[in-house]
């Protein structure tokens, strides 16, 4: 967000923060920032009445009517002294001042129409002039626990939308509307694609046959691509010892969110992990031999299982889950080949995310040169690689910014993010390049003058995390998935019984040519049938009466332009083939 | 083995340790049992020389020389006092006795020629009569902890071969050296399929593309067959909580097996479990909607990954590995469609493994009513369901036997065991009824009258143990896939560089068309590149020479039957496509 909307919103909070000890003088302040949708504000009332979803109107226009004295910010610097006077009783207030005081850092007051709190600042100059007062809107309150700490007291957080005009909250707020009616959670059950179990577990799903195949799809398009760019399947276990971790160092860095395994509670020696990546382990199978430079590139391509412990309390439908399958793949290359190879992985990219219909954005994710000690390798090589992929992002002019921070600890990524129908904005793919793990695990081939010489790895996985990008598609489609990845393709619905035979019969043809088609011959009516079709977002659906049978064709309605046309059996098989690819 | 077989190989077990304390007075006996494919002697040597596998031969030159006074075997019941005189110094036998003492069981002495032996008896009458000298044969020498523990001292075990005939036993021998040749672990490698890395840890292979191709292939050909017979893929997480298999049953059975997994080390409440087998996750897909007989029988098929937790010592190859893949698949279905489901996965099963080349025999492993305590659920139920299984297997014709105790601790099977090329028997496929899960997991489906209905299940793997099928297809065949499952199916060699633009337009022909083609451009002569196409054991090579060009043909040869023929590139693609199905 920019710098002034930014300002807006943390006024905003303020302001909020004033509504709010004008109607509840026993409310304790504690802190209130700007956040990407608007601002919110944590407050403390349990000393007296707690405002609910109902009482936000009337805070809100407390706050329009308070924002007509708002015209100026004023601030003070103050001792601690004066400060602990200030928010005497608040314990809160007290808390960040004495963190403050403890940190050497001057303490700010600010203050607006009155009213005053702790502050760094960053406000607007002339909150009445620069705030239009109808678009923002206080949106929601939620439960927070103080620091975000479930040991500290409950507070109630009020939440406000707010941007620089009514039409951006009006679009933002379309946007929410529409994201919750195509919620991946709602739908998915709707579409009976997954579901969860208690005893099972949360974040961990389980795949109905249509869920499957609409997984298998997605997958199958990913391989097909990188097919076609050299890349070779393998397999591989889902544990390791914990050694394999150690040399790869995810176990220095990450044991906390590893999943340990333990046969024998007593067995200290036999310690394993589930593979929280795919990736050391593939090393392990391209040093299973002496590799010649005539090999390279290696391309591993493996979906399949990571696994990162989250809190329970973390996990959501698809997104936050504690299994998540990748469809990924590495390659081994020498440095002359990296180019050549990232490109590939990029046009794979480009054509996957282009067949759904998203927008790519590209985020060169850097490290921070400010910060080296995060980083596993030497800043040269940072730099370098770093360059390579800034270069590569230019000659394919490609709209994309720079990340600072946002690399791995062992390598720099290019990540795509897609913009879906409804605007949000996803992470998706990524792109990173390697020389750290080559080294760790010492990997090689053999080169034209017969010495070892050291090979360069890529991690790119398309798809990302399976589950994720299917709770991305399911919302950017509101269910609506292309013909090729929807679980059932086309519904065959004869008009009468006395249709059922020619119906079977156009079931089967389509059943035998590899579609996935669905025969109704239930006693249900025939607007009933059609519904169920449509309420399952089948693409295409057939109703057969005397007249197809007379000309021996059928009437196709279509989903997505929900128009009906009558057309031979050839043609429709030939059109949906044409649709499969 | 038959009882006189199991006799021979016991009464043999005696006369070697009759031959061994001959040699070396000094040595301890410990137990000597009879078995599969002869006899073994466990003996303490520590208190002077232990023999080695040179000195068999003179060990096997006593005890024929001493079998010829080996006529009759008397025994006698001795006292606990008797019998620790008896065996006084030998702490092995001493420990025996006082375990039998501690049983109140009988204490019995059997001597032959003089030598006498603590034993339960079973034994030939006449051993020099009935026993052939030259169908038995001291085989080699292994360690051996004294009862298995490793806690124990290690002991020298002697293993013998024993058949009833000379031929028998020759027989077995070149049995022996034929798996040596085809041992999977040596192929494995010598294929390039799998591969082990010290780091990842032993009992968990890494599969390599070629590999992978096979396992994809042979799951392939199981899901196409199960297709056909109305099966359906879902996709479940590799980890569940406890509370699922407490609900199974498998936790309170089998807990010391599973691997325990666990995030943060002091978090008690989290305890997960790697999944031991897919059934409970499939019963929570079933129980996800309420269920109409309508829908029934509901098919679930999964390839994926089971977790057992094995000592690292008995990890062997692909035998004995700690990742199992299987081909699982559930059917929930009314009593009334048992029948026809189990003879569905029979047919399964007989395609399958008759398409290797494998003969099947069939075990009906049902429960031991004398061992009621170790199985879960009424006896009725379990006589019921073995009765069906055995009317199925009459009605087939098929060549059956019972195995009695052979049947899990939940339900009866139809166990499938694989005789081999060079004579081996296998355990393969199973055929599991169970109506213990969908009791513990409260399974049901409304029926026509609107009520709860119990439904029953059949657990039904094919290939089984992904791992275990691929190395007994490894040394079944030799490395000699079939051609749909080759992970190369044929390679092209062009005589001189002039022909590579010809060869190079047949190998996109034939890998447009779908088959694993490979071209071999190197500067390698023609004998390298035919010695390394066969050594590859590829089921085809194609030669391309002048006069292939000449008159637009290709000289195919094939492996199995060594033969070379010409043909036109259109019947080349016919035949290849004939013989992937």
């Amino acid at each position: 967000m920019n710098i002034s909307l930014e300002h807006k919103r943390h006024t905003l909070a303020h302001l909020l923060a004033a509504a709010v000890v004008e109607q509840y003088p026993h409310a304790k302040l504690t802190l209130g920032p700007a956040i990407d949708t608007g601002f919110y504000y944590d407050v403390d009332f349990s000393a007296g009445d707690t405002p609910g979803e109902e009482d936000l109107k009337g805070i809100q226009k407390s706050m329009k009517k308070l924002m007509n004295k708002w015209t100026e910010f004023t601030h003070e610097e103050v001792s601690v002294e004066q400060a602990r006077q200030e928010f005497s009783g608040n314990q809160f207030k007290l808390e960040l001042i004495e963190e403050i005081a403890a940190k050497g850092e001057v303490i700010t007051l600010y203050t607006c129409g009155g009213f005053t709190d702790l502050c760094r600042g960053g406000h607007c100059e002339n909150p009445k002039e620069e705030i239009a007062s109808d678009a923002f809107k206080l949106d929601k309150i939620a439960g927070a626990y103080w620091r975000g700490d479930e040991k500290n007291p409950m507070l109630t957080r009020i939440y406000g939308l707010a941007f620089d005009t009514k039409d951006e909250l009006a679009a933002y707020e379309k946007q929410l509307e529409e994201a919750k009616k195509r919620d991946h959670r709602k739908l998915g059950k709707e579409l009976g694609l997954f579901s969860f179990s208690d005893l099972v577990g949360p974040g961990l799903p389980l795949w109905s046959p249509k869920g499957t195949i609409l997984r298998q799809e997605v997958d199958a398009f990913v391989q097909q691509l990188r097919k076609e760019k050299g890349y070779q399947t393998v397999t591989i276990p889902h544990l390791a010892k914990k050694a394999l971790y150690e040399c790869s160092g995810h176990w220095q860095k990450y044991s906390e969110d590893l999943f340990k395994v333990r046969a024998k509670n007593d067995d200290e020696s036999e310690e394993y992990v589930l593979k929280p990546m795919n990736c050391p382990h593939h090393t392990q199978i391209y040093d299973s031999e002496q590799r010649s430079y005539k090999e390279l590139p290696i391309r591993y391509a493996d979906t399949t299982m990571v696994y990162r412990a989250e809190q329970s309390g973390e996990l959501s439908g698809l997104t936050r889950v504690l299994s998540i399958t990748q469809d990924d793949a590495h390659v081994f290359c020498r440095e002359s080949q990296l180019r050549t190879e990232i490109e590939s992985i990029w046009d794979i990219v480009d054509t996957f995310y282009s067949a759904f219909g998203f927008t790519l954005k590209v985020r060169l994710s850097f490290h921070d040169p400010a910060d080296v000690e995060k980083y596993l390798g030497e800043a040269s090589i940072w730099n370098e690689t770093e360059g390579l992929m800034e270069t590569i992002a230019k000659d394919r002019q490609v709209d994309y910014f720079i990340g600072i921070g946002e690399a791995s600890f062992y390598a720099p990524k290019i990540d795509f993010m897609a913009q879906d129908s409804i605007g949000r904005t996803h992470q998706v793919a990524t792109i990173q390049l390697d020389r750290l793990l080559p080294e760790r695990f010492d990997l090689s081939c053999i080169n034209e003058q017969g010495e070892k010489e050291r090979v360069v790895m890529i991690h790119a996985a398309i798809a990302g995390s399976l589950e994720r990008f299917i709770a991305v598609l399911i919302e950017h489609t509101g269910g609506n998935f292309p013909f090729r990845f929807a679980p059932v393709q086309i519904a065959i619905i004869p008009v009468a019984e006395v249709h059922n035979a020619y119906a079977s019969a156009i079931y089967e043809q389509l059943s035998k040519a590899g579609f996935r088609a669905e025969i109704d011959i239930s006693n249900e009516s025939m607007g009933k049938k059609i519904r169920a079709a449509k309420k399952g977002r089948l693409p295409y659906f057939i109703v057969v009466g005397d007249t197809d049978i007379e000309t021996h064709s059928v009437t196709l309605e279509s989903r997505d332009t929900g128009e009906s046309k009558s057309l031979s059996i050839e043609a429709l098989l030939a059109k949906l083939t044409l649709e499969n690819t």
